[in-house]
Formats: structure tokens, C-alpha cells, sequence
């Protein structure tokens, strides 16, 4: 492994070198996945940074804390350490940014930990942009599981992710690039680290949040935001089931570090590519 | 709070202070939970520490580092570890010792991060020994869900338990000291932290390992190993009710440092007490 070029700043230090250790033996986010991340790109417009989206990702950072009861920094500490990290940067100009938040030491006094990770977005998420496979995984439970249980942390983009990151295992391990989450009975919910939408005769269909316990995604909301206006799209969000993305005229996977990447097969079956609609998805988008 | 006594050892680094940072932020177990542990109880014993159990939580970790592809270090390098660890220790006679490991880091080449950490058994885990209230929550998921699914990572104990860390909270918020997770088919599942025993008309029952997900427990182990020649009980795995643990003579929530916890109600139910199975139960737990 080629190491990639990183920037480390913690609250309260600033900025570290990358190889340093932030997290105690006793911090919650390593001993129990007891914390909450967010990611966006960061890109060099020609005369400075632009961070994408930074403010929903911090408002959907706030979500995630809430929802965990950890009292985080505030937005402007945040937009601090970013600051501090990518006045470092040395690298290419394109960087994925992380922001994560643990709940700090189990047992002892003492403050959540913060820390801003800048990384170069690798090969392998650049060349994803141009298409991935992919494979469905049961999440193991149905699609309403999440009603009324916020003890199973529906929605929370926690730290928690040794499911996600296995998962994605598995897709290796099966020859695919990534993975599309479905529930117990059957339908669509969302990849590890991204959300599924789908086009057919005009409408562009995603899963619902809220009772399947799947993250309110950023990149989508983007999309639907904008995509009546700008392609006459109407904009769906409801169960479907995995055969719906073998009939559709186009599937993606939207995440906020990789973008649009478009499916181009599913558990092994082709899946219809529609390039003018991912060239408007990337315009909505952003990138 | 009152800061608890600990000592931590990093293996390559040996003992460091217990507020050192020991997890880069490109560590994947801090950044998503991507490792595992175990934990057990060591106690004075007037001569030396007595590690209970070690072998079989050096294998359990063991079990949990390969489903999901951690080459961690030998059992020898362990155990050089928690020795290097206990000659430090200056505190009590009743120590919880953790064993974790995650897989490194991410972006650059390394090996896995080993740390052991002591920390003094504090007193709500001592009382709860008297007697804890549980509630029962959904883990949303059916009895069978982690059949054929190993990318669900049931039983391997991952670090990755924010939502066994919101479990908590919400008992908490009820008024209750722990957890009985259920299946969404209404069956007794394990704590977040333990395992679930119950006694009725001589037939000792705690729920399967395999499809359910939920971990192997070493204390159930040991008290199955021995119950039927110590205490003529019959011993039997298989899915129960809620309701059986109202009807049960004794329900325990067992777990390695803490022991035997007899249940004295569910979701705010009593549980009728059996002073007599909890001292075999411990006498064959050793603790």
C-alpha cells in the first residue's frame, strides 16, 4: 500500500502528524464505535478550497450527536479545524474531509473527542465514478424496524460501521465494487456508504428514511431538491423492490466523497445505462 | 466523576500513561468501529492475580479477529501484555481487563492495533451483582436473521456497539439498570453486555448461538459445563418468550465481570428470586 497523503487536526492539540495517536484506550469511539462522523469533498476551485456542503454536513453531524446525547463542538470549532487542517495540505486537489466526534472517556472526566481528517481521494473511488458493481446484502431486518426504537440508532451516521465495512468485504470477496443493502422482506435500502436511487419513465425513486433506519443523505437531497426544475423529473421516495432496479432506465449510488456512480450491474445482471441522466445527476449534484 | 484506576499497554509501545492517545485518526477501529475485544475479571487471590478464564477469551477473540480478517498478534504476545500491564497496577483487588484490537489504519500500511487495558471494577458494576431491573428492546431484528449472513457479524464481539452503548441509555431513561434484547418475533435474545439464563422446574435455558447472532458466552459456558453434575439441572439452548421469564423460577443476565446478575424484574415486572440456584450459579462461574 502506497500511504495516502492525510492532514490530522484534533480539537484542542490543532494540527497533529498523521500517524500520531488522538484516541485513548479508554475513549468511548474505540472502545464501543460510541460516536458519530461525517464526510464530504473538499476541491481546489482554481483560487481556494471549496468544502461541498459543508453546513448540512455539519447540521446532519449536530443530528447524529443529538441522537447519540453527545454535546459536541460547535459549527464554528468545526470550521476552525478544517481551516487549521487544510492550511497543511500539500496534496492533489481533491481531498476527502472527515469530521468525527466521539463520546471521550468512559472513566474518566473529561471532553468529546473531534478530530478533522483531510485524505486524497484514491484511485479507486475516482475510477468507481465511471461505474461499479455491485451485490445486495440483507441488512437482516425488515423495513420498518427502526419505528419507535431510536435505541437502534436509525439515521445515526455513527462510528459503528463494522457491518458496513464486512459487507463491503463480502461484495469484494463475490468480484462486485460495492453493496445495496435490502431488508428482510425484500426491498431496497441503501449501500454502506451511499444512497440508491433509480429512474424510470420520468421518475426518480429512493428509499424512504425514517422507519427503515436508513441516513438522510446529502447528495440526494441535492438531487431532489432540483430535479423536477432542471430535468422534469418527478421525484419519489417509497419502498422498491431489488427487481425494480433491474427494470429501470438507470440506478446510482450517490455518496458525498465519491458522487454519482453509477450501477452497471446488480448480483451479477446488467443494469441499463442512462448517460445523459448521470450528467444531469452530476450537474445537481455538484461534482 | 471520579477518575477510575487504570493502566493500559499498547503491544510494540508497552505500558503508557492511561490518557495517552494509542488510535490514529486513521485507525479503522476508531473510524468505524472495525475491531474486536473481550473482557474478563482478574482478582487478587492473596498470592497472585488470577486472570478468570483467559484461554477462553484469548479464543473467543481469536474466533472474532478472523470472521473479520484481522491477523492480530499470538496468544504469548497477549499474554506478555496483560502481564506487562498487571506489575503496573496500584489499585484494588477486583480489576476488568480488556483485550482490543482493530485492524489499523486505513490509508497506509501497518499492522494491527493491540492494547490491554486494567480498570478498577467500580461500584455500580459490584452492586448490580445484589440484583439489576432490565427492559426488554427490540433489536429489530428476527430470530433467525444472521443465517448465512456472516457480513452481519453475528457473534463476534466487535467493537462496534453504539447501539448496545443506546440500549443502556434507554434502560436508563426507564429507570433500569440493563437490557433484554429481543428479536422482532417476540423471543429472548442476550444483553448488550451478557448473556440471559433462565430456571424453571429444573431445566436451565438460555437462547442459541448461530441464526440469533448473539454471542457465545463464556460464563453461560462454564455454568452449562457443570450445572447437571453440581445441581441436577437440565440444560437446553433454544428460543423462549418474554413471557417465560415471568413464569421462571430465576433469570440471570451473566457476563464476565460482572458475573451472575440475578434479574429481579422485566420492564417493570418482578422476577421471582431463587437465592439458592444464583450461589451454584456462581460457585460454577467461579465468581
Amino acid at each position: 500500500m502506497t500511504d495516502a497523503h492525510q492532514v490530522v487536526a484534533v480539537l484542542g492539540r490543532g494540527v497533529v502528524a498523521p500517524t500520531d495517536p488522538v484516541a485513548g484506550a479508554d475513549d468511548l469511539g474505540l472502545t464501543r464505535g460510541d460516536g458519530c462522523f461525517d464526510a464530504t469533498l473538499v476541491e481546489w476551485d482554481g483560487e481556494g478550497w471549496l468544502v461541498h456542503d459543508l453546513d448540512e454536513h455539519l447540521d446532519r453531524l449536530r443530528r447524529s450527536a443529538d441522537a447519540l446525547g453527545i454535546d459536541g463542538p460547535d459549527d464554528d470549532d468545526w470550521i476552525g479545524l478544517v481551516g487549521d487542517a487544510l492550511q497543511e495540505w500539500t496534496g492533489g486537489d481533491e481531498i476527502g474531509l472527515k469530521l468525527l466526534l466521539t463520546r471521550g472517556d468512559e472513566h474518566r472526566a473529561g471532553s468529546p473527542l473531534a478530530v478533522v481528517t483531510l485524505t486524497e481521494v484514491d484511485e479507486t473511488t475516482r475510477r468507481q465514478r465511471g461505474g461499479i458493481t455491485v451485490v445486495t446484502l440483507s441488512r437482516g431486518m425488515p423495513s420498518d424496524a427502526f419505528a419507535d426504537a431510536p435505541w437502534l440508532l436509525g439515521g445515526v451516521k455513527t462510528i459503528a460501521y463494522a457491518v458496513n465495512v464486512a459487507a463491503k468485504r463480502e461484495a469484494s470477496r463475490r468480484g462486485a465494487d460495492d453493496v445495496i443493502f435490502t431488508s428482510s422482506d425484500g426491498f431496497v435500502l441503501e449501500g454502506p456508504t451511499s444512497a440508491v436511487l433509480w429512474l424510470r419513465d420520468g421518475v426518480l425513486t429512493t428509499t424512504p428514511t425514517g422507519a427503515t433506519g436508513i441516513l438522510a443523505s446529502i447528495s440526494r437531497a441535492k438531487v431532489f431538491a432540483q430535479a423536477t426544475a432542471a430535468a422534469g423529473w418527478r421525484c419519489e421516495e417509497r419502498l422498491g423492490a431489488v427487481d425494480e432496479l433491474l427494470a429501470a432506465e438507470g440506478v446510482w449510488l450517490v455518496s458525498s466523497v465519491r458522487g454519482i456512480a453509477p450501477v452497471t450491474a446488480v448480483d451479477g445482471r446488467a443494469v441499463a445505462q442512462d448517460e445523459r441522466a448521470t450528467a444531469i445527476l452530476r450537474e445537481l449534484n455538484g461534482f
